[in-house]
């Protein structure tokens, strides 16, 4: 009655698909939301090999689950960053190739392309993912920003992300943007100027998760209200601010987990989201698409997190109401 | 009976000091801060000519006012930076040079030796400024980061920056680094790291300054309480959050002074700064050095900003109780 | 073990109470408030037919439900008021006549002393309702009110429900008025002025729904410590502050449920009253009765928020301890 | 340098026009706002007889004020209203007349008409004032309110105030509606109906005074944002919220002044409202005409709270920045 | 025009009478508070000499000072405490004897009355002080209380101060109790016990002083509202609380002043003490005597901060308001 | 999976062990913590017959329950304590004897080194319990402390407690003191000096009990942190701060479970610890002991409240995560 709940596959790229959608089945999700790596989903083979398709398919068949959405997060991140070592460790080798920023840039947007139809073939009509950022470093103004050089970034992000958008629209299929630190898009003001520089592409929408928004004091619900007709795609996550007046909110360049941030993910429920609130808002604009677990707390083990999530949603993912309580009032 | 309280002249390089130095003793100032920029202090000058360094007290004298430190921010930040062109419009042409990175931060290191030997020839002795910093664009882990890449920026700093601590040890001058993001050190955690990547040389400090704290939720006074004997210089500057659940933290790519900016630098006491906490902590780690004014805030002309903020500072740099008042209690 | 839980049907009146009454002993509740509403409860059939009153227990029965109370809001709410044509809507035809503002209120008052009458004969001794106010319109003083005019209006409900308390005490049914904006009582300075107005009367207290403290910024438990004695009936539902900067708490002339509101109704657990602490200060005060759910939530559908409510508050409705646990500690 | 400073009269004509401007002169106000009551300002005189507008300029003029604005808030009121006796203690005796409410609405609204033809020949362009409302008494929708209504109630404001608009555009005068509760706009939602209600007259805007959205829960700085352009005249007045969870923000019928109310009126600087957000706000929309005092305050004698208040302004309203501070830092 | 000012003397009996009266009448304030200990104000002296008491006046007098109050607060801790070495220190040597607590205890009760004999000798009506309490060390009931000793403890207040007050009563003096942890009254559950406890007596009052209630996070307006009618004197000090999760708001036995304490004494303006609302407060229940600086901040000199006090009760210690401000909205 | 959750049986010692084991088996608990008291676990007895061993063990098997740890709060106390009354009724006859106080304190602490023994026999190697306090009655300094006195506090405690340790070392046997008002550790400043007192004795550490941090503002996961080597045993037990501005934090001398204390003892949940951020902190130190329930709430009963909160853990001890999740976005 509710909507579907999806567990997002990208922190389980270390198992095979086939444990995965076991474990998922067993737990009781309605489906997947399949990375892009691993073999879980494998863009070029779904591409060349109509079989590959159908065996992804089995596997999600034999354990009752249903596929809504492709991630290409790591592929789309290469397509706008100033390139570096760590680009490496997260793309496919033939992406990567050389390690020439610019090749690694034009190899990473076609492969965005390639997923459009890849998708299409294996009957998905939205990828989720990241589009990289050339003007993240500038994120603070010294040594002053040019801000001229601000207003290019974005021009970049829309000379490169057009042409994919226009496979997706022949393919007929939808990007979501996680809306993210590190992104050409990551809170309120960025994100209408992303919509803004593609031209309000509707093939380009917002994959939204509130997690990304609660370290930077946003709040999500005024997210949904504000850009209400771009979200294509959610995800269910959380964020904790940790802060005592000796932690950053900027992270400390401490890695996830550690005691000293100033923030952490966090398993849906334990952090500063406000669900009831979100669910309600997500009924109002009217969303009725699939909501994707990311299980991403180092405080918790996956295998208790995810189930765990699941059952959150199930519990606040309530109808909306179809009855005005006053009108009950009246008589007739 | 106070500190004695100096105006910064880096927000007013574009006026000759002669007039900064006029309006400042105006104003009732104790001292300047001088910014090494414009005509207000240039390094060569002071190393190559005597008459020079003579020149810049003649004009301090004439308006009663005395100088404690030098601040080279500009150049200091080339030192670990990764240059680009926004370094070009903040350096002297003949530290930019051809603007080959690795050049331009081997000039800036030099540099910063000699404003250690001009700053001594001054009779001054201590440089405020920054370092820069070779990591700050991996502020947010993703891709994520080789935290061993992390702890290679340290060690990039201190390589960098202990040779130029042994000239200031020769020359008897201190340095203080203001903590501030995009510099090695900008909170608990990295201020900690950075004292001991370079083997807390006793030349090497923190020029506090209390604004660059408030947008990281951070709490000035237990800065002071952890870092008190490293504490070598004081700026007055304010900031205040603006968060609205639509204002990013993180400050959305804005420039300072825009409405939709999460925080902002005002004037002392505009802000989210207790002074008045500040001074008490400043007395208990038994600071006496200069308390120096910075003037950054759009919302007010650096006219009205510069004598109010010192009129706040003499209103709250009270002197610390000598009596313990239970003492006074007992009887004899 | 602990308090009965009942369903307060007055937002389900466009059901035939057959139907809720199967709703809701399937839900598990114990049992119903019936609205005087719908063929739900009918004052003049319960007076004048033996039969309709063993009707409306064998439905009640069938489900295994009980009744402790029978609610009139509407009726009442037209005893005290300024008649305008939102009271139309609200009242049975037989009572709006004519709609000549005294007639309608005189009409209304003696349908309340009928209340109380087919209340005694259904064998409930509670009615919950409403008393209407003439002077809610003078809420903010401005033109300044004539501070004489509101003691006026108290006098008004005195002499309008002295003679309805009358017939309710020889009935022995009590009145529970529920505290309310728009009624004579509706925070704790107007709750005081009414109960002395009306001479404390025996026979008259309070319908306690915390949802309507809520937007007054009030806490309902102090208002349970204050008023504990006349404490005769208990709602249980819950509203939310959203308030943002923009949404004004008075509601901007705006439905419930509308996103610009600064408050509204929500399920219980959804908002801003602390359950836990109002089960312990009904422990606390010895209340005894039921607690009956009322459904006014307009983000969730009232078939999901009634079973929903109802394991609410069978989770949070504990049992007061029986033992001191220091005196476990002493030694015989 | 900053704003002209000028005292609104209004809670001052229990004295001599005299007697007031020789006080407010020797306060160091700058001009007066006057009300059109006791012999401050006679809207009828001052468009018969030239020799009376003469009068009140000598008074100002001899003690060295100007004057910006002419109030004519309780006039104003009569218009929308719903009238009752009330409004017979603030209306003069002309207007009030018999009493019957549509003839004291209409010459209300003739009299409004008059007082911008008054303010023309007195050489002001600005008239405040109040709006009055017919709904404000549907303020909380039980009895459920016909929301039809409540736009009825904005097209019935509309039909009264067009005309009046239109003698104010022909005279020249702008009409500033203090936002204010008991008015047809009082919060962000109603005075964006408002302003569209009434085709964006360009004539008919605002008159800010921030102590009224404080008890809302209202942002003065947003509002001062959204409603920039039709900003036409500010009061400078607070409020404070003194909830304690026994005190309603609805006030309790209590009269201002009163223990038991949840907010009351103060002096500026004694309340909730940020004046130095709200002064830096007023420089970024470029509102560069008169900020007036208005006294309200039970707490404090107007006598002290008057120049108080002036010297409180005088503080705060600084000059904006024509600098850019991070302009300073680049080289030429 | 306002309330008079007041220097307490008890942080100051390390400088002679003379030295202190200089200083407080050349800052301006209005009189002494005077301790009895060293020569500020000799109890025995005072009832034996006449040429002691016009000494002390012909100090006062030379500097322009008043004296309204005497302040016992070191012997009246003795009447009822638990004596221990502590007190050694703080009693004279004739009442500590041989410290045998009983004996300690009678001769500071007799010291007591004798203290109201010299105040109205010396021409003053008030004493303040402190009561001691023996039952303070069972704060916190762990081993178990017996609670009927706790009732003992007040029983034990009332026998040794009712005869006390009657000597008040015979000399027209008042007692005023300064409500503090340690004595038998530190808030509002064990004022209103105290009070009870000795019947009311129209000479038992409360010394008012906010700074004690702040680490109680108990509300100092609330507490003038509730005992208003009892307020006999007043002390201006104020508290901050310092808590960041590490630091206990009981102190941690550690001394005033300590960095890790979890509250302090600071000066008025400096801590949490709203003065805005405290004033208004005192205008409310009609206090009208000397409102008494208490220096006690370690953070500050006592020669900076009684000016500085002084100086901020005078900003603040406004009149009231003798004008209802609707009233001026009327017509006559 | 989790931690085992034990039940400690302090509260329950009115009833036999039997009953008391039989109820938490049934609700399925893993263990008990046996107070020292009524049948649960006799010292003397234990240490003396070896049948009296077994048949404790057959009760706890018999109902399938483990033991790690013998409580003995009660006796601990008077080691330290300045004794009186209060003490007789906590303590067995023979300890208390003639009740001469170091008669008392030696017999306490040779009844400690017995329970170190009788543990050892049980099979259990930790004991829980108090340390009792010679300072903390002097904990408001008025009259002013010595402070050296506080120092000997301490010394007194490590004297007293030395010995005490010796045994519990030849024993294997670990004591955890239950840090908590009354106690020689209450805080941070005093555990960490209480830590250093006994010379950092490894057999010496903390049985945490995060419901006595709260109502001194401390932060229960801060102190994981910081003592996180010494956490020996762990209790589950909420407390809520209850302050409206007339409750005082230090509790006014009134019982546990009285409406107007400021703080009070509550179930796991209700109260103000964030229970999910402390099992996180205890995953992150490595704490894998039981973690015992200790029911203290007067507002719901000790049978609804012990099974509730077993519960109430089960649902939030997670397990650890052992995945990095970034490292599942890695390529192979």
């Amino acid at each position: 009655m509710g909507r579907p709940v999806t567990l997002f596959t990208g922190q389980w790229t270390d198992l095979p698909l086939e444990q995965v959608a076991k474990k998922a089945g067993g737990w009781g999700f309605d489906g997947l939301e399949l990375a892009s790596s691993g073999d879980h989903f494998n863009v070029q083979q779904a591409l060349d090999d109509p079989d590959y398709i159908k065996s992804r398919w089995d596997i999600l068949n034999k354990y009752g689950l249903r596929c809504y959405a492709i991630s290409n997060h790591l592929v789309g991140q290469a397509v706008c960053d100033i390139i570096d070592d760590r680009h490496k460790s997260i793309l496919p080798e033939y992406i990567w190739g050389d390690g020439e920023p610019e090749g690694v840039r034009q190899r990473a947007a076609k492969e965005m392309m390639d997923t459009a139809r890849a998708a299409a073939r294996f009957g998905v009509s939205i990828v989720t993912g990241f589009t990289g950022s050339s003007i993240w470093p500038y994120l603070y103004s010294f040594p002053p920003n040019d801000f001229g050089k601000i207003e290019q970034g974005y021009r970049d992000f829309a000379d490169r992300w057009e042409p994919i958008m226009d496979v997706f629209e022949q393919e007929g299929v939808k990007f979501a943007l996680e809306v993210h630190p590190t992104e050409i898009a990551y809170d309120f003001v960025t994100t209408e100027k992303t919509l803004k520089a593609i031209g309000n592409h509707p093939n380009f929408g917002v994959n939204f998760d509130p997690s990304h928004l609660i370290p930077q004091f946003l709040e999500p619900v005024a997210f949904l209200e504000e850009f209400g007709d771009c979200i294509y795609h959610v995800h269910i996550k959380d964020a904790k601010r940790r802060l005592n007046g000796r932690r950053s909110i900027l992270g400390s360049h401490l890695n996830f987990g550690g005691a000293n941030r100033g923030w952490d993910f966090v398993s849906p429920g334990h952090g500063d989201v406000d669900f009831k609130e979100l669910f309600r808002a997500l009924n109002r604009i009217g969303y009725t698409g699939p909501v994707s677990v990311e299980w991403e707390d180092t405080g918790v083990s996956r295998e208790w997190g995810a189930p765990d999530a699941l059952q959150f949603v199930r519990r606040y993912d309530f109808a909306p109401s179809d009855t005005a309580f006053d009108a009950a009032f009246r008589r007739k």
